[in-house]
Protein backbone atom coordinates (compact mmCIF):
# COMPACT_ATOMS: atom_id res chain seq x y z
CA UNK A 1 0.00 0.00 0.00
CA UNK A 2 2.99 2.21 0.78
CA UNK A 3 3.97 1.27 -2.68
CA UNK A 4 1.07 2.38 -4.39
CA UNK A 5 0.80 5.47 -2.51
CA UNK A 6 4.17 6.56 -3.66
CA UNK A 7 3.25 6.03 -7.06
CA UNK A 8 0.53 8.16 -7.03
CA UNK A 9 2.15 10.72 -5.43
CA UNK A 10 5.15 10.71 -8.16
CA UNK A 11 2.92 10.29 -10.74
CA UNK A 12 1.06 13.71 -9.82
CA UNK A 13 4.42 15.15 -9.26
CA UNK A 14 5.35 14.32 -12.90
CA UNK A 15 1.84 15.25 -14.37
CA UNK A 16 2.50 19.11 -12.92
CA UNK A 17 6.58 19.01 -14.37
CA UNK A 18 4.98 18.26 -17.80
CA UNK A 19 2.14 20.42 -17.39
CA UNK A 20 4.94 23.34 -16.75
CA UNK A 21 7.13 22.55 -19.17
CA UNK A 22 3.95 22.95 -21.96
CA UNK A 23 3.57 25.92 -20.49
CA UNK A 24 6.98 27.25 -20.96
CA UNK A 25 7.87 25.98 -24.34
CA UNK A 26 4.50 27.85 -25.70
CA UNK A 27 5.79 30.86 -23.82
CA UNK A 28 9.15 30.24 -25.35
CA UNK A 29 9.39 32.30 -28.09
CA UNK A 30 8.57 35.34 -26.18
CA UNK A 31 11.38 35.67 -23.38
CA UNK A 32 11.27 34.99 -19.37
CA UNK A 33 11.13 38.57 -18.52
CA UNK A 34 7.75 39.89 -20.56
CA UNK A 35 5.29 41.36 -18.38
CA UNK A 36 2.22 43.25 -18.59
CA UNK A 37 3.34 44.83 -15.18
CA UNK A 38 6.30 46.50 -16.06
CA UNK A 39 6.48 49.04 -13.31
CA UNK A 40 6.47 46.20 -10.30
CA UNK A 41 8.84 43.95 -12.61
CA UNK A 42 11.81 46.60 -12.54
CA UNK A 43 11.10 46.75 -8.87
CA UNK A 44 11.36 43.11 -8.69
CA UNK A 45 14.74 43.49 -10.55
CA UNK A 46 15.91 45.58 -8.08
CA UNK A 47 14.28 43.54 -4.86
CA UNK A 48 16.29 40.47 -6.04
CA UNK A 49 19.66 42.36 -6.91
CA UNK A 50 19.26 43.70 -3.11
CA UNK A 51 18.81 40.21 -2.26
CA UNK A 52 21.33 38.27 -4.06
CA UNK A 53 24.02 41.15 -2.99
CA UNK A 54 23.18 40.98 0.56
CA UNK A 55 21.77 44.21 0.94
CA UNK A 56 17.99 43.52 2.04
CA UNK A 57 18.17 41.01 4.12
CA UNK A 58 15.75 39.37 7.13
CA UNK A 59 12.84 39.43 4.64
CA UNK A 60 10.02 37.39 5.42
CA UNK A 61 8.36 37.10 2.53
CA UNK A 62 8.78 37.87 -1.19
CA UNK A 63 6.97 41.00 -1.56
CA UNK A 64 3.62 40.29 -3.15
CA UNK A 65 4.10 42.34 -6.04
CA UNK A 66 6.90 39.99 -7.10
CA UNK A 67 5.06 36.97 -7.02
CA UNK A 68 4.82 36.81 -11.18
CA UNK A 69 8.65 38.29 -11.73
CA UNK A 70 9.72 35.32 -9.09
CA UNK A 71 7.84 32.83 -10.90
CA UNK A 72 8.87 34.05 -14.32
CA UNK A 73 12.36 33.80 -12.74
CA UNK A 74 12.17 30.24 -11.36
CA UNK A 75 10.28 28.58 -14.12
CA UNK A 76 11.26 30.05 -16.89
CA UNK A 77 14.50 29.69 -17.55
CA UNK A 78 16.54 32.73 -16.08
CA UNK A 79 17.58 31.00 -12.52
CA UNK A 80 19.09 28.01 -14.70
CA UNK A 81 20.90 30.60 -16.92
CA UNK A 82 22.23 32.17 -13.77
CA UNK A 83 23.32 28.88 -11.82
CA UNK A 84 25.05 27.66 -15.21
CA UNK A 85 26.73 30.84 -15.10
CA UNK A 86 28.00 30.85 -11.87
CA UNK A 87 28.49 26.83 -12.12
CA UNK A 88 30.92 27.62 -14.87
CA UNK A 89 33.16 30.04 -12.95
CA UNK A 90 33.41 27.98 -10.17
CA UNK A 91 34.68 25.35 -12.38
CA UNK A 92 37.26 27.51 -13.61
CA UNK A 93 38.61 28.09 -10.49
CA UNK A 94 38.98 24.83 -9.80
CA UNK A 95 40.53 24.25 -12.86
CA UNK A 96 43.42 26.55 -11.53
CA UNK A 97 43.57 24.74 -7.91
CA UNK A 98 46.48 22.04 -7.26
CA UNK A 99 45.59 19.64 -4.75
CA UNK A 100 47.70 17.92 -2.27
CA UNK A 101 48.40 14.61 -1.82
CA UNK A 102 47.55 15.21 1.99
CA UNK A 103 44.09 14.02 1.11
CA UNK A 104 42.83 17.32 2.72
CA UNK A 105 41.53 19.69 -0.10
CA UNK A 106 38.36 20.12 1.32
CA UNK A 107 34.63 21.50 -0.55
CA UNK A 108 31.29 22.88 1.38
CA UNK A 109 28.07 22.53 -0.51
CA UNK A 110 24.96 23.63 1.63
CA UNK A 111 22.32 21.36 0.85
CA UNK A 112 19.04 23.10 0.06
CA UNK A 113 18.31 24.95 -2.80
CA UNK A 114 22.09 24.54 -3.97
CA UNK A 115 22.55 20.47 -4.60
CA UNK A 116 18.89 19.69 -4.35
CA UNK A 117 15.57 21.79 -5.14
CA UNK A 118 12.71 23.16 -3.36
CA UNK A 119 11.37 24.51 -6.28
CA UNK A 120 8.04 22.22 -6.25
CA UNK A 121 7.31 22.40 -2.68
CA UNK A 122 7.84 26.42 -3.31
CA UNK A 123 5.56 26.48 -6.56
CA UNK A 124 2.54 25.55 -4.06
CA UNK A 125 3.79 28.50 -1.75
CA UNK A 126 3.18 31.19 -4.15
CA UNK A 127 7.54 31.12 -4.38
CA UNK A 128 8.35 32.49 -1.29
CA UNK A 129 4.88 35.25 -0.91
CA UNK A 130 3.55 33.05 1.53
CA UNK A 131 5.05 32.86 4.98
CA UNK A 132 7.45 29.78 6.08
CA UNK A 133 5.24 26.81 6.94
CA UNK A 134 7.69 24.72 9.64
CA UNK A 135 5.29 21.50 9.75
CA UNK A 136 4.68 22.06 5.77
CA UNK A 137 8.11 22.41 4.68
CA UNK A 138 9.07 19.20 7.35
CA UNK A 139 6.34 17.07 5.43
CA UNK A 140 8.09 17.81 2.75
CA UNK A 141 11.68 17.12 3.46
CA UNK A 142 10.61 14.02 4.76
CA UNK A 143 8.92 12.75 1.42
CA UNK A 144 12.97 13.08 -0.20
CA UNK A 145 10.95 14.42 -3.06
CA UNK A 146 13.70 17.41 -3.98
CA UNK A 147 15.00 17.15 -6.73
CA UNK A 148 19.42 17.85 -8.20
CA UNK A 149 20.19 21.37 -9.23
CA UNK A 150 21.63 19.79 -12.24
CA UNK A 151 24.64 22.31 -12.98
CA UNK A 152 25.44 21.65 -9.07
CA UNK A 153 25.44 17.66 -9.57
CA UNK A 154 27.53 18.38 -12.45
CA UNK A 155 29.69 20.94 -10.17
CA UNK A 156 29.62 18.00 -7.31
CA UNK A 157 30.90 15.36 -10.01
CA UNK A 158 34.11 17.29 -10.65
CA UNK A 159 34.71 17.85 -7.26
CA UNK A 160 34.82 14.28 -6.26
CA UNK A 161 36.77 13.13 -9.64
CA UNK A 162 39.09 15.83 -8.77
CA UNK A 163 39.84 14.29 -5.66
CA UNK A 164 38.08 17.10 -3.46
CA UNK A 165 36.42 16.06 0.50
CA UNK A 166 32.88 17.22 -0.24
CA UNK A 167 31.03 18.05 2.88
CA UNK A 168 27.84 18.79 2.58
CA UNK A 169 26.65 21.25 5.40
CA UNK A 170 22.90 21.35 6.38
CA UNK A 171 20.78 23.20 8.67
CA UNK A 172 18.46 20.50 8.88
CA UNK A 173 18.01 18.70 11.83
CA UNK A 174 19.38 15.38 12.21
CA UNK A 175 17.18 13.53 14.45
CA UNK A 176 14.46 14.44 12.20
CA UNK A 177 15.44 14.73 8.78
CA UNK A 178 18.34 12.75 8.89
CA UNK A 179 17.52 9.63 6.82
CA UNK A 180 14.75 10.99 4.12
CA UNK A 181 18.21 13.78 4.03
CA UNK A 182 20.23 10.83 3.10
CA UNK A 183 17.72 8.97 0.71
CA UNK A 184 17.04 11.79 -1.48
CA UNK A 185 20.44 13.10 -2.08
CA UNK A 186 21.47 9.75 -3.18
CA UNK A 187 18.37 9.42 -5.16
CA UNK A 188 19.85 12.49 -6.58
CA UNK A 189 22.90 11.51 -7.30
CA UNK A 190 25.04 12.92 -4.42
CA UNK A 191 26.43 9.86 -3.29
CA UNK A 192 30.20 10.29 -2.68
CA UNK A 193 30.63 12.67 -0.13
CA UNK A 194 32.85 12.48 2.79
CA UNK A 195 30.94 13.63 5.10
CA UNK A 196 27.45 15.01 5.29
CA UNK A 197 26.63 17.18 8.30
CA UNK A 198 23.15 17.67 10.03
CA UNK A 199 22.39 20.07 12.87
CA UNK A 200 22.97 18.09 16.10
CA UNK A 201 20.58 19.18 19.42
CA UNK A 202 23.76 20.61 20.76
CA UNK A 203 23.17 23.56 17.57
CA UNK A 204 19.50 23.70 17.92
CA UNK A 205 17.93 27.66 18.06
CA UNK A 206 21.51 28.83 16.23
CA UNK A 207 21.68 31.33 13.53
CA UNK A 208 22.94 29.22 10.42
CA UNK A 209 25.87 31.92 10.76
CA UNK A 210 27.34 30.59 14.06
CA UNK A 211 26.34 26.51 13.81
CA UNK A 212 28.41 26.77 10.07
CA UNK A 213 30.96 29.01 11.29
CA UNK A 214 31.23 26.22 14.31
CA UNK A 215 31.04 23.09 11.65
CA UNK A 216 33.64 24.42 9.44
CA UNK A 217 35.87 25.81 12.13
CA UNK A 218 36.26 22.18 13.67
CA UNK A 219 36.87 20.92 9.90
CA UNK A 220 39.67 23.09 9.51
CA UNK A 221 40.85 22.02 13.09
CA UNK A 222 41.12 18.44 11.49
CA UNK A 223 43.29 19.99 8.88
CA UNK A 224 40.93 20.19 5.92
CA UNK A 225 41.93 23.30 3.22
CA UNK A 226 38.63 24.21 2.87
CA UNK A 227 38.67 25.80 -0.79
CA UNK A 228 35.16 26.60 -1.59
CA UNK A 229 32.04 27.08 -0.15
CA UNK A 230 28.68 27.15 -1.76
CA UNK A 231 24.87 28.12 -0.77
CA UNK A 232 21.93 29.66 -1.87
CA UNK A 233 22.02 31.51 1.31
CA UNK A 234 24.41 34.25 2.98
CA UNK A 235 24.69 32.78 6.00
CA UNK A 236 25.91 29.82 4.35
CA UNK A 237 28.87 32.26 3.72
CA UNK A 238 29.75 34.71 6.31
CA UNK A 239 30.87 33.85 9.63
CA UNK A 240 34.12 32.51 10.13
CA UNK A 241 36.39 29.98 8.09
CA UNK A 242 34.56 30.89 5.54
CA UNK A 243 37.03 29.45 2.72
CA UNK A 244 38.72 30.21 0.10
CA UNK A 245 36.26 31.63 -2.24
CA UNK A 246 32.68 31.33 -1.73
CA UNK A 247 29.50 31.08 -4.37
CA UNK A 248 26.28 32.57 -3.81
CA UNK A 249 23.57 30.77 -5.55
CA UNK A 250 20.48 32.97 -6.29
CA UNK A 251 16.95 32.18 -4.33
CA UNK A 252 14.47 34.88 -4.07
CA UNK A 253 11.73 32.61 -2.65
CA UNK A 254 13.19 32.56 1.04
CA UNK A 255 15.64 34.12 3.52
CA UNK A 256 17.52 32.31 6.32
CA UNK A 257 19.31 34.55 8.94
CA UNK B 1 40.84 82.03 -21.05
CA UNK B 2 40.52 79.01 -18.34
CA UNK B 3 37.51 80.21 -17.49
CA UNK B 4 36.26 79.98 -21.27
CA UNK B 5 37.72 76.47 -21.75
CA UNK B 6 35.77 75.25 -19.00
CA UNK B 7 32.63 76.91 -20.47
CA UNK B 8 32.81 75.26 -23.42
CA UNK B 9 33.75 71.70 -21.69
CA UNK B 10 30.38 71.89 -19.35
CA UNK B 11 28.44 73.21 -22.56
CA UNK B 12 29.49 69.92 -24.33
CA UNK B 13 28.75 67.68 -21.45
CA UNK B 14 25.40 69.55 -20.73
CA UNK B 15 24.54 68.94 -24.83
CA UNK B 16 25.37 65.19 -24.00
CA UNK B 17 23.29 65.08 -21.32
CA UNK B 18 20.35 66.54 -22.91
CA UNK B 19 20.55 64.57 -26.28
CA UNK B 20 20.54 61.12 -23.61
CA UNK B 21 17.80 62.45 -21.79
CA UNK B 22 16.18 62.80 -25.12
CA UNK B 23 16.73 59.39 -26.47
CA UNK B 24 15.95 57.60 -23.17
CA UNK B 25 12.86 59.48 -22.89
CA UNK B 26 11.75 58.54 -26.41
CA UNK B 27 12.29 54.91 -25.47
CA UNK B 28 10.51 55.42 -22.17
CA UNK B 29 7.38 53.90 -23.66
CA UNK B 30 9.19 50.48 -23.82
CA UNK B 31 11.23 49.36 -20.93
CA UNK B 32 14.62 49.62 -20.36
CA UNK B 33 15.42 45.78 -21.31
CA UNK B 34 13.98 45.14 -24.53
CA UNK B 35 16.57 43.47 -26.71
CA UNK B 36 16.51 42.43 -30.33
CA UNK B 37 19.13 40.04 -29.10
CA UNK B 38 17.66 38.94 -25.94
CA UNK B 39 19.93 35.45 -26.03
CA UNK B 40 22.68 38.05 -25.39
CA UNK B 41 20.56 40.00 -22.67
CA UNK B 42 20.01 37.03 -20.77
CA UNK B 43 23.41 36.11 -20.66
CA UNK B 44 24.19 39.72 -19.47
CA UNK B 45 21.34 39.64 -16.61
CA UNK B 46 23.06 36.45 -15.34
CA UNK B 47 26.89 38.30 -15.74
CA UNK B 48 25.44 41.29 -13.87
CA UNK B 49 24.32 39.06 -11.33
CA UNK B 50 27.38 37.00 -11.07
CA UNK B 51 29.03 40.07 -10.61
CA UNK B 52 26.97 41.85 -7.86
CA UNK B 53 26.60 38.72 -5.75
CA UNK B 54 30.62 38.54 -5.83
CA UNK B 55 30.84 35.27 -7.60
CA UNK B 56 32.68 36.85 -10.73
CA UNK B 57 35.56 38.64 -9.83
CA UNK B 58 38.70 40.13 -11.44
CA UNK B 59 37.40 40.62 -14.53
CA UNK B 60 38.99 43.10 -17.03
CA UNK B 61 36.07 44.73 -19.19
CA UNK B 62 32.55 43.95 -19.66
CA UNK B 63 31.70 41.14 -21.99
CA UNK B 64 31.47 42.77 -25.36
CA UNK B 65 28.08 41.33 -26.10
CA UNK B 66 26.69 43.04 -22.99
CA UNK B 67 27.72 46.67 -24.13
CA UNK B 68 24.38 47.23 -25.15
CA UNK B 69 22.88 46.05 -21.77
CA UNK B 70 25.11 47.60 -19.54
CA UNK B 71 24.38 50.83 -21.39
CA UNK B 72 20.89 50.19 -21.21
CA UNK B 73 20.98 49.24 -17.99
CA UNK B 74 23.14 52.50 -16.72
CA UNK B 75 21.57 54.84 -18.65
CA UNK B 76 17.53 53.97 -18.90
CA UNK B 77 16.58 54.02 -15.57
CA UNK B 78 17.15 50.41 -14.30
CA UNK B 79 20.23 51.54 -12.37
CA UNK B 80 19.13 54.00 -10.87
CA UNK B 81 16.17 52.41 -9.42
CA UNK B 82 18.74 49.21 -7.71
CA UNK B 83 20.41 52.50 -6.09
CA UNK B 84 17.07 54.08 -5.09
CA UNK B 85 16.08 50.75 -3.06
CA UNK B 86 19.40 50.24 -1.52
CA UNK B 87 19.57 53.66 -0.13
CA UNK B 88 15.87 53.19 1.32
CA UNK B 89 16.78 50.06 2.73
CA UNK B 90 19.88 51.62 4.08
CA UNK B 91 17.44 55.05 5.48
CA UNK B 92 15.61 52.24 6.96
CA UNK B 93 18.56 50.78 8.80
CA UNK B 94 19.78 54.53 10.00
CA UNK B 95 16.56 55.07 11.38
CA UNK B 96 16.66 51.86 13.86
CA UNK B 97 20.21 53.28 15.51
CA UNK B 98 20.58 55.03 18.42
CA UNK B 99 23.33 57.26 18.38
CA UNK B 100 26.10 57.87 21.61
CA UNK B 101 26.18 61.20 22.54
CA UNK B 102 30.35 60.27 22.47
CA UNK B 103 30.02 61.55 18.77
CA UNK B 104 32.15 58.44 17.83
CA UNK B 105 29.12 57.15 15.60
CA UNK B 106 31.09 56.57 12.34
CA UNK B 107 29.45 55.98 8.60
CA UNK B 108 31.92 54.88 5.57
CA UNK B 109 31.12 55.55 2.32
CA UNK B 110 33.51 55.17 -1.18
CA UNK B 111 33.73 57.79 -3.48
CA UNK B 112 33.80 57.08 -7.12
CA UNK B 113 30.64 55.73 -8.31
CA UNK B 114 29.15 55.93 -4.82
CA UNK B 115 29.31 59.59 -4.28
CA UNK B 116 30.07 61.23 -7.29
CA UNK B 117 29.45 59.21 -10.57
CA UNK B 118 31.78 58.30 -13.32
CA UNK B 119 29.35 57.40 -15.72
CA UNK B 120 30.22 60.00 -18.00
CA UNK B 121 33.71 58.90 -18.46
CA UNK B 122 32.89 55.55 -19.10
CA UNK B 123 29.97 56.25 -21.28
CA UNK B 124 33.31 57.25 -23.74
CA UNK B 125 34.79 53.99 -22.72
CA UNK B 126 32.04 51.83 -24.00
CA UNK B 127 30.45 51.56 -20.28
CA UNK B 128 33.53 49.47 -19.48
CA UNK B 129 33.99 47.11 -22.93
CA UNK B 130 37.18 48.81 -23.19
CA UNK B 131 40.47 48.41 -20.66
CA UNK B 132 40.66 50.85 -18.03
CA UNK B 133 43.27 53.65 -19.15
CA UNK B 134 45.14 54.97 -15.89
CA UNK B 135 45.80 58.51 -18.13
CA UNK B 136 42.56 58.85 -19.35
CA UNK B 137 40.58 58.50 -16.16
CA UNK B 138 43.52 60.52 -14.42
CA UNK B 139 42.91 63.47 -16.86
CA UNK B 140 38.86 62.61 -16.12
CA UNK B 141 38.87 62.92 -12.21
CA UNK B 142 41.34 66.07 -12.14
CA UNK B 143 38.75 67.54 -14.25
CA UNK B 144 36.20 66.95 -11.12
CA UNK B 145 33.30 66.88 -13.50
CA UNK B 146 31.48 63.93 -11.74
CA UNK B 147 28.35 64.49 -11.00
CA UNK B 148 26.42 63.22 -7.62
CA UNK B 149 24.59 60.70 -7.52
CA UNK B 150 21.17 61.60 -6.05
CA UNK B 151 20.38 58.64 -4.07
CA UNK B 152 23.69 58.90 -2.41
CA UNK B 153 23.67 62.31 -1.80
CA UNK B 154 20.53 62.08 0.00
CA UNK B 155 21.84 59.47 2.23
CA UNK B 156 24.93 61.84 3.14
CA UNK B 157 22.81 64.58 4.22
CA UNK B 158 20.84 62.15 6.01
CA UNK B 159 23.64 60.91 7.91
CA UNK B 160 25.33 64.18 8.76
CA UNK B 161 21.73 65.17 9.83
CA UNK B 162 21.43 62.25 12.26
CA UNK B 163 24.37 63.43 13.59
CA UNK B 164 26.91 60.43 12.16
CA UNK B 165 30.55 61.22 11.83
CA UNK B 166 31.07 60.66 7.87
CA UNK B 167 34.41 59.12 6.59
CA UNK B 168 34.53 59.43 2.85
CA UNK B 169 37.45 56.85 2.44
CA UNK B 170 38.86 56.60 -1.48
CA UNK B 171 41.72 54.78 -3.11
CA UNK B 172 42.31 57.98 -5.46
CA UNK B 173 45.64 59.16 -4.87
CA UNK B 174 45.98 61.94 -2.43
CA UNK B 175 49.07 63.62 -3.90
CA UNK B 176 47.12 64.13 -7.98
CA UNK B 177 44.08 63.75 -7.25
CA UNK B 178 43.08 65.22 -3.49
CA UNK B 179 42.99 68.96 -4.56
CA UNK B 180 40.42 68.00 -7.47
CA UNK B 181 38.09 65.30 -5.62
CA UNK B 182 37.57 67.98 -2.75
CA UNK B 183 36.68 70.27 -5.37
CA UNK B 184 34.73 67.78 -7.17
CA UNK B 185 32.84 66.72 -3.77
CA UNK B 186 32.04 70.15 -2.64
CA UNK B 187 30.40 71.02 -6.34
CA UNK B 188 27.84 68.41 -5.85
CA UNK B 189 27.49 69.19 -2.04
CA UNK B 190 29.39 66.48 -0.12
CA UNK B 191 30.59 69.02 2.02
CA UNK B 192 29.97 68.57 6.23
CA UNK B 193 31.64 65.10 6.30
CA UNK B 194 33.84 64.34 9.01
CA UNK B 195 37.38 63.39 7.07
CA UNK B 196 38.13 62.70 3.24
CA UNK B 197 40.76 59.81 3.27
CA UNK B 198 43.00 59.27 0.00
CA UNK B 199 45.51 56.69 -0.98
CA UNK B 200 49.12 58.38 0.78
CA UNK B 201 52.03 57.22 -0.42
CA UNK B 202 52.31 54.56 2.39
CA UNK B 203 49.51 52.76 0.50
CA UNK B 204 50.62 52.59 -2.61
CA UNK B 205 50.54 49.92 -5.04
CA UNK B 206 48.43 47.73 -2.00
CA UNK B 207 44.84 45.99 -2.76
CA UNK B 208 41.94 48.49 -2.29
CA UNK B 209 40.58 45.56 0.44
CA UNK B 210 44.12 46.18 2.68
CA UNK B 211 44.07 49.68 2.14
CA UNK B 212 40.75 50.13 3.20
CA UNK B 213 41.10 47.69 6.14
CA UNK B 214 44.05 49.40 7.48
CA UNK B 215 42.08 52.94 7.32
CA UNK B 216 38.99 50.87 9.07
CA UNK B 217 41.41 49.77 11.53
CA UNK B 218 42.46 53.06 12.38
CA UNK B 219 39.40 54.39 12.83
CA UNK B 220 38.26 51.92 14.95
CA UNK B 221 41.26 52.44 17.07
CA UNK B 222 40.71 56.14 17.55
CA UNK B 223 37.66 54.65 19.20
CA UNK B 224 34.50 55.22 16.22
CA UNK B 225 31.96 52.72 15.87
CA UNK B 226 31.51 52.04 12.04
CA UNK B 227 27.40 51.58 11.39
CA UNK B 228 27.55 51.35 8.18
CA UNK B 229 30.10 50.85 4.87
CA UNK B 230 28.95 51.34 1.65
CA UNK B 231 30.83 51.34 -1.71
CA UNK B 232 30.16 49.80 -5.42
CA UNK B 233 32.81 47.40 -5.17
CA UNK B 234 33.49 44.25 -2.67
CA UNK B 235 36.87 45.60 -1.98
CA UNK B 236 35.23 48.54 -0.24
CA UNK B 237 33.40 45.96 1.88
CA UNK B 238 35.71 43.16 2.42
CA UNK B 239 38.93 42.11 4.85
CA UNK B 240 38.95 43.56 8.25
CA UNK B 241 36.66 45.94 10.81
CA UNK B 242 34.29 46.22 7.40
CA UNK B 243 31.82 47.60 9.71
CA UNK B 244 28.21 46.54 11.34
CA UNK B 245 26.10 46.42 8.07
CA UNK B 246 27.53 46.47 4.41
CA UNK B 247 25.99 47.66 1.60
CA UNK B 248 26.74 46.86 -2.10
CA UNK B 249 25.83 49.84 -4.85
CA UNK B 250 25.84 48.18 -8.21
CA UNK B 251 28.45 48.57 -10.54
CA UNK B 252 28.76 46.64 -13.97
CA UNK B 253 31.40 49.01 -15.55
CA UNK B 254 34.60 47.59 -13.92
CA UNK B 255 36.41 45.70 -10.61
CA UNK B 256 38.81 47.31 -8.44
CA UNK B 257 40.43 44.21 -6.53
Amino acid sequence: MVGVGWSMQRMRDAIVVVLVAIWSSSKAASSWWRSDTEEAWDYCLSWRLGVEANNIRAWRTVPPECSAHVEAYMVRGQYQRDVTLIVDTICAYIDSINLSPDGLDAWILDVDDTCISNLFYYSGRRYGCEPFDPVGFKAWALSARCTAIPDVLRLFVKLIAKGFKVFLVTGRDQDTLGQATIRNLHSQGFVAYHRLILRSGAYKGQSAIVYKSTVRKQLAEEGFRIWGNVGDQWSDLQGEYTGNRTFKLPNPMYFIP
